[in-house]
């Protein structure tokens, strides 16, 4: 499952997006991310505490850009079209607080059939298969009916 | 300028994105899309028709799938990571209905730093440089004097 | 470790290719190839049959495109410009076999500045980092030593 | 037609690259390139004076970043993954000199099916498609042969 938002949040993002990265762990699921900080790290801090397995799909052409908690990181080189990918190789897609780059992988999980969660993201009126969430536990119940 | 927005739209959407490309054109401004058909070829067929400049930045590796309101054909062969490219080439964007791969370009547009007008695209709720606008004239106005 | 090389390929080229694989998990390297079938599979399931572990990044956006060996499928969606992704995965890059594909990871090996190996490939006269080897053993302590 | 080679070339290579620009405009051919400089920036200015048109495909995000001969530039913002995009936009290629990144583009121009015209470019042994060339007109002449 695929966990995307901002590189730069406040302290309760970050912890919605630990929990989300322990509950997909917690529930089987490999987390897909972008690879760097905020959200991206702390989703995968969360599933590795939970004994996940976590794959970054960064934006620059060096693997040693990923946050500690990426098992496999893929270097792309591609900046910010990388997005697509991020959205491309998870089921669905859970959201949560970011800007322009989330909104954009909000897009892709529509256009790639994935369903998307959003926890905090408040940009999206009406979306096929976009669910605005009240709590990381809902948002993976949801990502899991909808998959 | 770059217009994004549906491949398969109705009439009076394309009457829009028509209308779009014409005073685009009329003002000066090159039109950048996404090459294809809806939207896309509706503001290129609106900017020849006021004798502007249309590039079409495309998915596939075939300059050939370019409508025939393109002059300049770039293919990608990237499929939807394309609209990054879409945004990028634009000093601003106008969306025009349109749905995740819409929704993609206007979070580009942001990560950008391009402001961007919104034509009967309800998604966004509030995102810095995203205004929505009510008619080609205001959308065009908008982003001439965002930039 | 990057295992590049042409996807239908005379069965001595995927024996080789295999060997490369096995000699590469059994010294503890990951195996990094385009995912499909060919030098790529036949290198994969001989990293598996040593227990070791394997990315494939593929050029569709469908990770179900991925050949059986491949532990880790990523899929990119951009088609031949994923040969860039798959050079830049890796410390180094052995190249088997193949035609203008495998041409450009050789390239992509230099820009990135990854030594490489070639086994049964003559295309290339000179370019700094690349080796002409003679068997898997040779192309797998080539990069071994160039790294 | 493509024109790829080295950014940093000596003046002989240089003075080649612009003659190639200025032969592809006089029979009619828009230069593709890569949009930076060396040999890309020479093929420009050779095209330009003969009233020619370019486009440069960037590696970056900046259209500012295109030499000055380039007419219409377009940003990619993928680094060396857009080399693919320069061997796909034009219908041959022209390899001029070069190190690894000229190499993955005569690879791409055989992936894509373009024919290959060479120049000082020795790297390449048999590879379909590809002819190396004593001079601007014998490259030129070639790729329009073989189109």
């Amino acid at each position: 499952m695929s966990v995307v938002g901002g590189s730069v949040v406040p302290d309760p993002v970050e912890t919605m997006a630990e929990d989300v990265g322990r509950l997909l762990a917690q529930r089987g699921h490999t987390v897909v991310c972008g690879g760097l900080g905020g959200v991206m790290e702390a989703a995968c801090r969360g599933a590795k505490d939970a004994g996940g397995t976590t794959i970054g799909v960064l934006p620059g052409e060096d693997r040693d850009e990923a946050n500690p908690y990426v098992d496999i990181a893929v270097a792309t080189g591609l900046g910010h079209a990388r997005n697509a990918l991020v959205a491309m190789n998870g089921d669905a897609v859970i959201a949560i607080d970011g800007g322009g780059g989330t909104l954009s992988e909000i897009g892709y999980a529509n256009v790639f059939d994935r369903p998307a969660a959003g926890l905090r993201t408040q940009q999206v009126g009406s979306l096929d298969g976009f669910e605005p969430c009240n709590s990381p536990e809902d948002a993976v119940s949801f990502i899991e009916g909808a998959v």
